[in-house]
């Protein structure tokens, strides 16, 4: 019997895959769910279960957290990546990992197909085959939902035919939960103009008492929260989210061009991305040069949307994050960030490479690297050429 | 007698260079302030009343407000231009406008010289000298507080000596006001690590009732707020202003590179400035295709540091400004912004000219345009480089 | 019966389209040949001829030389765009312009669908298809030899079996050209390693004496050559064409990225746009600022790329043209090239715009401008930050 | 008695610095030399013997070829960078490692000051001025020459009476010779329109017979020449200019800006840099991605300006280096040369990293890898935006 490598989530489309592969197309299905730091062990404990009573030949989770971090978030860190000045690349970033990770598996374990439960209107689709195509191009991709173009009910009927109970009702808002943020749709991000319901965000308020944390970077990498060092960036993450999520910060929502076009759009709640990237953000204000910061930016804005459209195997994103990488290296020191409902304001940073040190002389004081004479020459040298350009053409300007 | 324009503000500097220029140097002093929108009617009669005292030939004001938007402000919407993700180049842009004014009133009344009252320490003789040995080369350029290197102490005992009399207590913050935001600096700005207390902002918060505010764009410039539409950007940016400023909106510091090279660092409230940008930035993203975006964003980022160091007058920024302009074509429609304490929120747009349009399809919906089979052939040649790459360089990947 | 406008070359492929769409698919068959300025008349007249016999409907010869070079040529001489350091776009561009041309055709004579001879394996295809489906989204794109998948043999003995007579031989080299140069492809082109020989060239050398010509460029474009000034640059380009194509100029193999993630290799020559390009560059130097030269570069390789892949109808073209256009407002003077075999010198310019004029001081030269204190004061300024930077992380470095 | 670094060439300028420091400023003179490849051993003897006329307390030779190529050849060649599409910065590069080794130098014996020969006219004040103030700052900067504004006639008058006996003649073309490049200026060179005449090149040509040549490059780097490899690049590079320099190939003159704004323009010779650069380029084009190659040209025009500029210290040339190094991991294979007088052709290149490799399918081709139907699905996606944007601004386009 061939072996396919099923992406399963729980969900209604993944569970419909995994029986039609089993039942119809007669595939032995080696079921596994890759945890990017969105599941609790008690999820991961009730979809091992339900993946168990539609007969899959084994069932594996494949958690990913600290090479989604090592691999993915510390670039995106590094490149302060927020697509449309927005959006943490929540999910993007997630489908990336996962389908290296299910693609590995699948070759580990000598499989002949992997499957994926993603429609044929979305980014997913293309992210998942782009890595697959790549890592393992003799193996065949098999996506039935995207293929038989199955509607919700035909897919419940087909379940419920099978005596597959689960809870087919539909959720008012589709969540996808990953330790780079949770993406919330509903019908509000189905139109341009509305915005989600207080409702509809994951997380609730519940924190109202404006609390200061300070965040330790070492070489662009959050390594400390409040004093405290953390051995893995991951567990310094999550405990900025468990400080942040409650004040209801870094929710907004992201519109963009999706791979295949058109525009979409889709809420998200991100505390720690957020702050974890503006106060990394800050601290490079500090330390490094304006030329290192100009072309950070133009990079990393390509390096987010190249990654966003699934090319993260492009040999040009290793080229990019050498670049990233090699900017970190004097971006260490504390900065300082004040949590208030909905929002948060950068206090200040504590750096030993601050560039703004007062050892060389503050703006707006004189000091002893120059002078106002120095000055004047600098600037009739650094106008020169826009002064000669328009004597030369002041006729005609 | 020779002619000088001093650049007049009625501060402690250009008062000593008013009675400096006239009585040290024996120049017919042309004092002329120039208002970018931070000076009220009653301020410019206490400045004029001022000057009179001080034997100035004349005092002229020039109201550059609807140039200054002309000339600067509509790029810097059209680029969503925060300097350093963060600053509206409040100071920064004024600066270019003023000396500019400044350099034609001089010629235009045959002046030999232009004075201002710059230190050797800042931004801003850089920024008035580029200007002014561009548009008038042949004319003397005089900084009498950079070239004497006068202590605050020295230019209040001549004032004192001669009988000057005005308020010499320094201010806890210094303020600098105009059309595009304040700045405020102070003891906190001088550190890393302090921010401002919430008695240092110049506008202290009001409103406390969240209030929804429609902006309504043409072509890429703010024509309406709340259903009325202005003949005049200005009066659209300065109601926006009104409705927004007392909620505390658009504060933060701004660190970023001066153009002398050290780090500097500056407060700044801009309620309009920001939520005009990112208002804009937002119907943007409706609007453009995701070329357009990627490269505004990269021109836009090199325009705002340009005009930040002085280069206004580089032919580039004209070239640049070409871009910006083009680009603009279909970004007309309204944004709906939520007002509250401290923050807002972007609530959503209406645009006829919306590529989310429900009518080209939905994003995560099948639509007319394409089926599951195109994504499929789209994601195989879309990937076929990058598979390729792997397939030949597989063993030594 | 159903009209279809077929773009027809009088090529294998063409010609088994016409029949096939009119015998085998009932269509009433417009055929219509674009010349970009590859066709004398004595071909195109020919040509007809062959049309006529197969059938058709009408026949209608589009010329669109003017066209090509008011909406593409003129920006890649302003952009001076060669792909990859090498190609004009020869074909790329030409492609884009029938397309364009056949579409609008198409429209104004009410056809229901275009077709075209592409095969499934090239970038012209893709050319086609982008330009239909956005300017006739409602009209059908049909593509016999794609979708047929035929070998030569098969399409050879079809037409026989239909009584067409034609020279079925095959080349030993395909050509293609047009006003901004041929290609040509053959046995070599099909290695890595392997260069044209001297017979492959359709132009061979016949001129060996050294000429030297005149270039006169007036905002950007060519309006005259050897003091003669055309009113129209194509006939100025067709000059620069007679003059220097028989000394065997701007051959070269252009090795490329297709549209399709294949590489691919394909000879050229192309001595009118090689000279015509580097010519106005050379103008560009003496008459551009610095950053007007950056701006240029990164955004005409990405112009260049976008338009070799078919986005030339992606509004950012249009932006990134206005930009172009922009910057040639003082890009006039007469550039001296020295025309030899196989190669040319750009001997110098002349020009009133020439910011290297010794009016304002010559380089190497003490100058009224600047001293050399100025310069000391203007070095120190510049390399403040770099100097700070080592100051503060000395310790690391 | 204080320690002076002269940067000493043996010319009239330095001539007269090591005199006027020792017997006017009362300097201890350390002549050192600095050769990049431009001296030969009979040169330098030459050199040596005249400074110990002029009462030097000691002379030295700093060879530091090796380290130039490692520290910026290396980086030029990975960047294919030739400045403004034409200058592969023989000089700009050469001043970099000259000023870094002599500040080394001059810390390494304790000195208090260096001293260079650089007019107030030029570049090279600012590269050297720009690289000591960064690595020795607490070093004192002499610059007899721009600070005593002497002319030529008035520094041999001063030398004449100090006994010194050289050759007074200026030669009617002054050359700067090293590994990257030789430059030479002349009366033509000053002027924007007349190119320099056959004798002004410091090489004739005196080979005539077509000759093909193989460089083998191992990760961007050049180690080997007809097949005979070699452990340090510096060796290839001088082996592929004696091959080829006695073509006069790689000629051409530099028009660009200086530092200090003002145009200049420079002949140069640089027949293996240019064959080096081209070949190389080459071979990224068959085994680089698109968006590699893209990335790359980006910034490296950048490098090359900033290195020109003298920024060689701002980390953020490091950080490009970075990029830069990291794309050459696959930059491996041959390239086949011809030389013939006064050009070069590539003829073809062969590697196992070649992506255009026929494993994989030929361009224009049915390969494999995918159908016309993919490539039908593939554009229909690829244009989705573009077309929606059409059919949305259709009424306005």
């Amino acid at each position: 019997m061939k072996k396919v490598v099923l992406a399963y989530s729980g969900g209604l489309d993944t569970t419909f895959c995994a029986l039609h592969l089993t039942k119809d197309l007669g595939y032995e299905v080696h079921a596994a769910i890759v945890n990017t730091g969105g599941f609790s062990s008690e999820e991961l404990k009730a979809i091992e279960a339900r993946a168990k009573t539609l007969g899959v030949a084994s069932f594996t989770i494949l958690d990913v957290v600290d090479y989604y971090y090592e691999s993915v978030i510390k670039y995106l860190v590094f490149g302060n990546v927020l697509k449309n000045a927005t959006y943490p690349l929540s999910v993007s970033a997630e489908r990336i990992v996962q389908a290296k990770s299910l693609a590995e598996y699948a070759k580990s374990i000598g499989a002949k197909a992997v499957a994926h439960g993603s429609t044929g209107a979305g980014n997913d689709q293309v992210r998942f085959d782009m890595i697959f195509q790549t890592i393992v191009p003799d193996i065949e991709i098999i996506t039935p939902i995207r293929d038989l173009k199955l509607s919700r009910q035909e897919e419940i009927e087909y379940l419920k035919k099978h005596g597959v109970s689960m809870n087919f009702e539909k959720a008012a808002y589709s969540i996808n939960k990953g330790i780079w943020g949770t993406s919330v749709g509903g019908k509000e991000t189905l139109t341009s103009s509305e915005y989600l319901p207080e409702e509809a965000w994951p997380t609730q308020v519940s924190e109202h008492e404006p609390k200061e944390i300070k965040l330790t970077f070492d070489q662009g990498e959050l390594k400390g929260v409040n004093g405290v060092t953390y051995g893995n960036p991951v567990d310094a993450i999550l405990k900025v989210q468990e400080l942040a999520a409650p004040y209801g910060i870094g929710r907004d929502i992201h519109v963009g061009d999706t791979i295949i076009g058109i525009k979409g759009r889709v809420g998200f709640e991100a505390a720690a991305p957020i702050i974890i990237i503006k106060a990394h953000q800050l601290l490079e204000k500090h330390t490094l040069t304006k030329w290192q910061m100009f072309w950070k930016n133009q990079q990393a804005e390509f390096y987010g949307n190249h990654l966003h459209e699934g090319h993260y195997l492009d040999p040009v994103m290793r080229n990019l994050e050498s670049f990233l990488a090699s900017t970190q290296e004097f971006v260490s020191g504390d900065v300082r960030v004040l949590l208030q409902p909905y929002r948060f304001t950068l206090l200040g940073i504590h750096s030993e490479h601050d560039l703004m040190s007062s050892k060389f002389g503050s703006y707006g004081e004189m000091n002893k690297g120059y002078t106002g004479e120095d000055v004047k020459g600098f600037t009739r040298i650094l106008g020169n050429q826009t002064a000669i350009f328009h004597k030369v053409n002041s006729g005609n300007d």
